[in-house]
């Protein structure tokens, strides 16, 4: 696949717009290290000042600059950003990075003046980056066109932030432990180039191995996902979203006035897309370069090699949070251990070479658990002694952990003399941690991302018998009617032409009425009161269940249903685990649905999994796998098993159904009773609101 | 209260039996720290080389060293420990430091070892720390009888830890940034001075202001809970236990041979002692920081001061994770901060000075936000850019943070170039931290820490009505009886015995026995079957429920009870929600009670909480505030709320009676029915393991 941003990260020629003389200035940064860190084009700095900058001829307009310029990053103030843009535009220029802040994070002000470069760039058919961002980064080709002091070492991970301080603290922090970076994208408000475009350019580029995103709106969360999906097989994606909570959302809002969205949505959005969800920086950074790295482990069996016994346990303890577990290492690899190792190690998992282990015991000890068939990672954890110097030991452990496909992650501990260690295990790819929980979410995020690439793919086909007319047709009647929700009847048949299996039903106005449709329905039927505005029959004491023959349903009828009303009398389904099945539609990433276990335990309980809809079988039977109301179908002790391949079809449905139908806003199945197995799951309750 | 651990800090002499002229040596480490770390007394190398090192007298035996001398280091192969530690107690010596390893950690050969130690120390009345430790640390003496290279700062955190590597680790890291300790204990084995013996001694200390804990086992759990919650009121504590999960207990019993028990128990111990349990070393050291240098907030309303709008998203994220949000910020505090912070600042929550506040800028608002009265804490969030040094900044924070009572942390992210900002914020008692996740981690344990303080003292009145005598008779029948469970009519004589609600019920050996019962304490009844080695009755159909007649009754005991069974009869309880009421004893924390949610529910959902046994009303009301049963308890749409107090009664009875009793391994009601508020709750199916 091209990489859309290509012009962006090998220009021919690069004109600095607003470039200065006064080095404190963000725009005198920018063409310093442009100058200074390697780009081998031309540099054009466009001032109209004129004069010579850093041995450089300065333009006094972008319209005098010279062949070849394909990229301009224009450093001016907010108000004179789009007249420059424009300026470029005419010119020839069809690729910019807008520096400036001041557009929509401020609010609606901002947002006529963001709308206005995204006119300028329509106009002339440009793609811009930004505004309200530092730049860009390719440590490979080499161009910087950001203002930041250190340029970041070459290395695999491909860098894409929202936020410009975020870029700049993880470069700072990611350059003292000699991590590198192939790209950094600082994407600011994404007025042009958004985070699918990002993500499509580092799939592409041949030097990034693993992605890292921050981010906080996702403007377009279908292409995200369809854009990480393709990329995801191939390239592991690290994603730190902020705004995942009611304060968070509020500081993102605040600050890029991004809208944050469901958190429940983002994650189903992650799984979909085979991202790898982080809840912090250093997690995302700790991942990362563990998916850079190194290769997932075939298994979660992890043995762990030590000088220090209280660490490993932490370390173990860690192994454990993340699925993974402490390896039975063999009689025969404890035997090449006890040949290999200083006098009195122990070499059950943890392998604890205890006080006084050379080096070169690492490296031989390392290629005993590597070689071993039943280790499918290792954990190197060493706390300095006085002794051994702790670069010795890292040198060591890359040179074990050469030639093996499996994972290999080390802990260093310790203060100011780590830094030259940490160097020697990146230099060796393998990935060094301050302590042994952090390398133990290094391993986990490569054996997440094992399971990720162990996935078949996502297979939408239809559902069979899905009736999509008829269901047109009950929501144009309401629709007609003036209704935002579907009344239980019209529910029942909407999900009846989505081949959900509902029990027969009817509409009544008068106890006779209604007799006559259970004569026809068969007993025993249950009766629901119909009256505007009533949605939570519980409430209201507006449900009668389990009829059983005439005169109950009729006195059930006269007492519950007032005149003007009518009773909704559907025939009793069968008994079975009351689930429930929900669908809503998320603001960025479309329609969702949800699973969990039925009656007034599902809100209080909140044990649900979401996934985007359409889904698949396997992520159907997923969602039931994540529940307690998945554990209670497969069936507990003195509880029968019951249907869960109809369950997963009824999810499916119902994805189906709110993925076909933008006027319907929500569907709740509440209960979806499953039966035993065998029997199907029925439908009994559905309620359907409308889109606005 | 006297520090039992005194002689180990402020000894007047010290031995050091094994001393080496080999640099190399542990035993000379010890010497040489001895000499160049401040120690004041004299110091006494014994060795029966004799001569001089390091410019003090060799003596050939410790029978040989003068007066003073309080307290020996004994640094010597295990096999010559004993004798060197016999001499001591020889010599008068009342306090010694074991270093060598090769006990109790090595297995059974290494525990008979480690015996011989403290038969002697009880011969001659003396304490010992170790075998297996690296020693200890008092910086205010000072005195450091350890081996590691570098002395701490002195400083008010106590830290404490079963492991000479987390020791040394720790110190390492800490030192690098500036953080400083009071005292360091090095525990190894806790052959003789325990966990709870350095608690005592690190509440009395008056130079340690917060203690933090690394454990693996935890040898005499009533006495870590009854020291730690004397403590916890004045001094927090953060404890950090390996070996909480499988792979983790793996490693800790592999390490120390100790037993890591139950994480359920670990956690109520916590509860109970009021500490603030943590899941890894860098959660242990962050929350030490912040609750040694900061007073806890007085609530959860956090105001974020900030140059970066994406990292201060992720930092309120965390906040939210921890219980507190951001505040929102009055209308006066935010014209306040626009006198006295840059011009374009955002004075929302996060207040985002944007790209170029100057140091003065952070002084004067944080001095705003502390003093706003909506503000319960404040975290400050610095990103180093190209023009304002870090150290600056973090001197100006430290300023602002001056003469309040109110937390303040702050995160200065970046590499190589922090250290002199993270010891300028140390010196201003500000945390400082290199993520905002870990900066929240810290306020969340400030937060946390205050909620212990709020808490009232457990009070453990004895419950009224309670008939221990009664209780042990029915526990005599069965022993007698050789029966290592109750039946099920035991069980509910057991539980009325303690003032447990439960219906009335006897067995019955016919079903004209079994009428003539149900005659007696009136219909609807349930049936159980009672034969030997049927426990979990809804396993095999040996329960009725509901029946309404001596018809019913006949039919039912005909078709479940066999020749030479019994049937036991009860009165059906009235309707309610059922929950789970369990106890249990772990082997480190002693009794337990557990409350969850009723039915094959509670197995599936795992919703359950623990508490300490006995327990208080204030307790018991947590354990239900803690679960969905609780949140089902207290109503939920459609469903009346529950007798809340009869559940925290019948929990209360419970711990009463599973902590008087020793002779019960188990005790189990499932359900206990609680009826509707006023009603009551009835324990029905009451299941007694006896103690092996």
């Amino acid at each position: 696949m091209a990489d859309p941003l290509y012009t962006f990260f090998h220009p021919h020629g690069v004109a600095v717009l607003g470039a200065s003389s006064n080095p404190l200035k963000l725009s005198h940064g920018v063409l310093r290290n442009l100058v200074t860190h390697g780009y081998s084009g031309p540099i054009y700095p466009v001032n109209p000042k004129g004069g010579e900058l850093l041995g450089l001829r300065v333009y006094a307009s972008v319209a005098q600059v010279p062949d070849p310029v394909e990229l301009a990053v224009i450093v001016l103030a907010a108000e004179r950003t789009a007249e420059a843009l424009a300026a470029c535009g005419e010119r020839g220029i069809r690729a910019a990075v807008l520096i400036a802040s001041g557009f929509a994070e401020l609010g609606a002000g901002g947002r006529e003046r963001e709308a206005e470069l995204q006119e300028i760039a329509r106009r002339y058919g440009m793609r811009f980056i930004g505004p309200n961002c530092v730049g860009v980064i390719d440590t490979y080709t080499p161009i910087d066109t950001t203002f930041s002091r250190t340029m970041p070492e070459q290395g695999v991970i491909g860098f894409v932030s929202h936020s410009g301080a975020v870029c700049g603290g993880t470069m700072d922090w990611a350059s003292a432990v000699g991590v590198g970076f192939s790209r950094i994208v600082s994407l600011g408000n994404q007025a042009d180039i958004d985070l699918a475009d990002a993500l499509a350019s580092l799939a592409a580029d041949p030097n990034t191995k693993t992605v890292a995103a921050y981010i906080e709106g996702v403007p377009d969360g279908k292409r995200f996902v369809e854009t990480a999906a393709r990329m995801t097989p191939h390239k592991p994606l690290v994603v730190l979203k902020a705004g995942r909570t009611p304060s968070g959302t509020r500081a993102v809002a605040s600050h890029t006035g991004a809208l944050a969205g469901a958190d429940q949505a983002f994650l189903a959005a992650c799984h979909r897309a085979g991202a790898l969800p982080v809840d912090n920086l250093e997690e995302l950074v700790d991942g990362a370069i563990a998916l850079a790295y190194r290769r997932p482990p075939a298994g979660p069996e992890i043995a762990i090699l030590t000088n220090a016994g209280g660490p490993s346990a932490v370390g173990a303890d860690a192994l454990d949070r993340y699925g993974m577990r402490l390896a039975n290492l063999s009689a025969e690899t404890q035997a090449r251990l006890r040949e290999v190792c200083p006098p009195g190690t122990m070499t059950g998992n943890p392998v604890d070479m205890l006080g006084g282990p050379q080096p070169s015991h690492y490296t031989a000890a390392l290629r005993v658990l590597l070689a071993a068939e039943e280790v499918d990672g290792v954990m190197v954890v060493f706390v300095p002694q006085a002794i051994t110097p702790p670069h010795d030991v890292a040198v060591a452990v890359g040179r074990g952990a050469e030639q093996t496909a499996k994972p290999v992650v080390c802990c260093i501990s310790g203060g100011g003399g780590i830094g030259a260690a940490a160097r020697a295990l990146h230099a060796h790819s393998v990935p060094h941690y301050l302590t042994p929980a952090r390398a133990a979410l290094g391993l986990g995020a490569l054996y997440q991302y094992g399971r990720v690439q162990a996935r078949p793919p996502v297979s939408l086909e239809p559902a069979a018998g899905v009736k999509r007319e008829l269901a047109l047709e009950v929501i144009g009647r309401a629709v007609k009617a003036g209704q935002r929700a579907l009344d239980a009847q019209a529910g029942a048949e909407l999900a009846a032409a989505y081949g959900l299996v509902v029990p027969p039903s009817g509409l009544a106005s008068t106890a006779a009425a209604a007799i006559a449709l259970a004569e026809r329905i068969g007993y025993p039927v249950a009766l629901k009161r119909v009256a505007p505005g009533v949605v939570h029959k519980a409430d209201v004491g507006g449900v009668a269940l389990g009829l059983e023959d005439s005169r109950a349903l009729r006195t059930a009828f006269e007492r519950m249903v007032g005149p003007g009303e009518q009773g909704f009398v559907q025939r009793m389904a069968p008994p079975g685990l009351e689930t429930v099945v929900g669908a809503q539609r998320d603001s960025q990433f479309g329609p969702l649905v949800m699973f969990g276990l039925g009656g007034t335990y599902v809100e209080v309980l909140k044990d649900v999994a979401f996934r985007l809809a359409p889904l698949d079988e396997v992520e159907a039977r997923e969602m039931i796998d994540e529940t307690a109301a998945g554990r209670l179908l497969k069936g507990v002790r003195g509880q029968p098993a019951r249907d869960v391949a109809a369950a997963a079809d009824a999810l499916r449905r119902v994805g189906q159904l709110v993925a076909d139908l933008e006027q319907i806003a929500e569907v709740d199945l509440n209960p979806l009773i499953v039966g035993a197995e065998g029997e199907g799951a029925w439908a009994v309750d559905v309620r359907v609101i409308l889109a606005g």
